[in-house]
């Protein structure tokens, strides 16, 4: 059963092998209520699972089996450092999908990786008959008493970072960490609010709480890989609907809004997974007026690919990237008046293409697709003006 | 006279105002030394520039004069939260090609900001001759005793949190940063190394310290706004002398290599400025083999667009993302082919092209223009060596 005093040992376990990561206030994300961020992204392994993992390793008996982990990112590395610091042997099995940088730091934490073909599901069967084969030790990511209780540890220095702390938001996958914070706020301090955050393409736990019973999605669909879970705990379901006060979804594009917002007024970089908390709060969906609210920003292990294409999206959404295409004769002297009346006003042309058109365009026209670095949708508006005031036609 | 006093009384005032920021353990960025990163880009404002503006203003003769400062960024905010916090009245002059969103801060924080059209000197005159105009009291971005005994607070945090360091990197621009840190480690910890790091494009104190003189560039060049700086401090320049062991510098694409690190390693965003201790690091500008190494990320102020270009940098030069130009015949079904040569090895084709050649290209032949997301430069060998072999000429 879990029970507050493995929490209190977890978190002594882990004084001298997880970072007792900052409490950062929140610099004018909202508003609303007072804002603070608890960065388990900047953990070591840059995730949160580290806690839960190394508490289970500590809990086994003394003995040299292997460690077995199945994953494609922050929990495969959380027990592949686990496993070192306890000198045992991890083996880790992740779907040959996963982004080469987490295998390679999986790889640098000292474990023996296996790449199977496909998908996450593959890959855990195949980690499943390894352990048949090898009487070797399955870690799994969330559904495991120890594993909650190691992230319940987080429970406690917010309260002791924060103790006016009444509200706590944490981002849902498996269940494991949302069980873990619920269960020890709810211990010490009953009257704090605990609620999960979901990716709205990734409901399991919000339906399996909502209907209180076990939920199997079809397909998730999310860019948050972390928190891409079909099928929650069954441990983890039972602990959420007897602590968590609600669970509550958001878009990827509000997860895409928080990622860009932490990095550009926190100088964070969180991963999908780890900005959904963020993410309720800017996109307001809870009520949290007047509260003080810690969100757990759990982890940051983004690909930077991923990351690229967020601050592309988000910086055309907020005006400081934006694509004319513009029909104009073509003739000379089109292109110099056209990059005038931009630079005139201080924006920066980045990219140029020239489209003789297609067939409906006229003949003698052709269309100019320009992209180019602007302030905001003040200075985008004003180009737009001065290029209509010139004659010529915007097509978007 | 600076004195140590003044670093300590500067440390005890700011404690209710700034915080005590992280000193965090470097994750694998280099085996030569034992590397830790004092992240002041997390401290209120992203930079430290709020300590030293705290303890001016906080010395000053409590009148209501206005405070007035000049800069393009870190300074004019660090200057408005800290008069606001002292209740004084800030009027910060900037230039107007300053990013809206600096400005946009530094207006949230209290200041009545002035824009004034061109660059960093025009808004200094400006600030100049209002300050004679209204009696009010300007604020040295670094050439001032209690502006550098305020940044000096840094080395004393630095002490605490990593006693047996016996290196620290610096980022230089004016020199009121590493002034401070410099003059207090030396009083408390004499052997211990204080290194400076300048911007190559920007090394105003590296000669004024090489020639023991004053300096000013005649032009700047880095992307390290926050370093961009002409002219040196005479103080600091004198302290420099004085206390600091050394200054080297770094290339804008070392800096960049470095904001890339520090983004997926240590999931941290830093400004140019604040990476170039980091830069200094992975560049190997230094001997630090063996050594405790403390390297001050300065702040984290950086314009999206900015951050944006430099990871689209390192994706390419890290092999990540690629681009083939891929000579042809113009008919039907080699699209298809190059795409099933691309796909099958597990690359992501995000850019297409396609260019009828020109002067000189085959009349019947066209060129084909691809951008795609690769893992690393092992697949995108494996790529081309498969296109080689399918016939196709690659010309890049």
């Amino acid at each position: 059963m879990l029970t507050l005093d493995k929490v209190y040992k977890a978190s002594h376990l882990l004084k001298s092998v997880a970072r007792y990561t900052d409490m950062i206030e929140s610099n004018g994300l909202t508003d609303d209520c007072q804002l603070r961020l608890k960065a388990e992204n900047l953990q070591l392994t840059g995730s949160f699972k580290l806690r839960g993992a190394f508490f289970k390793i500590a809990n086994l008996p003394p003995d040299d089996r292997e460690i077995v982990a199945c994953s494609a990112g922050n929990h495969s590395q959380g027990v592949s450092l686990a496993a070192g610091k306890l000198h045992r042997k991890a083996v880790i099995f992740m779907p040959s999908i996963a982004p080469i940088s987490k295998v390679e730091a999986t790889k640098k934490l000292g474990a023996e990786v296996h790449l199977v073909d496909g998908v996450y599901d593959d890959a855990y069967l195949a980690a499943e008959k390894y352990c048949r084969e090898h009487d070797s030790i399955f870690v799994h990511p969330f559904d495991d008493e120890d594993v909650i209780a190691g992230q319940g540890s987080i429970a406690l220095e917010v309260l002791e970072q924060f103790p006016d702390v009444d509200t706590v938001l944490v981002p849902v996958g498996g269940g494991g960490l949302v069980s873990g914070v619920a269960f020890t706020l709810k211990q010490l301090k009953p009257d704090c609010k605990v609620y999960g955050v979901q990716a709205e393409g990734a409901p399991g736990m919000c339906k399996a709480f909502a209907e209180k019973q076990g939920v199997t999605l079809a397909k998730v669909s999310t860019f948050a890989d972390g928190i891409a879970v079909k099928t929650p705990g069954t441990l983890t379901r039972e602990l959420c609907c007897k602590y968590v006060d609600g669970i509550v979804t958001v878009s990827d594009d509000e997860i895409a809004t928080a990622i860009l917002t932490l990095m550009e007024k926190q100088k964070l970089v969180a991963e999908g997974a780890g900005a959904v908390g963020v993410a309720a709060v800017l996109a307001k969906k809870l009520d949290l007026t007047g509260k003080n609210v810690c969100a757990v920003v759990s982890g940051g292990n983004i690909d930077v690919n991923i990351l690229s294409r967020v601050i592309n999206r988000g910086l055309l959404s907020s005006g400081r990237v934006a694509e004319l295409k513009i029909a104009m004769l073509d003739k000379p002297g089109q292109l110099r008046e056209v990059s005038s009346i931009i630079a005139d006003r201080g924006a920066n042309v980045i990219q140029v293409r020239h489209d003789p058109g297609g067939e409906h365009a006229d003949i003698i026209g052709c269309f100019l697709h320009i992209k180019m670095e602007t302030r905001n949708f003040e200075q985008l508006k004003q180009i737009r003006q001065a290029l209509a005031a010139a004659g010529y036609q915007l097509l978007n």
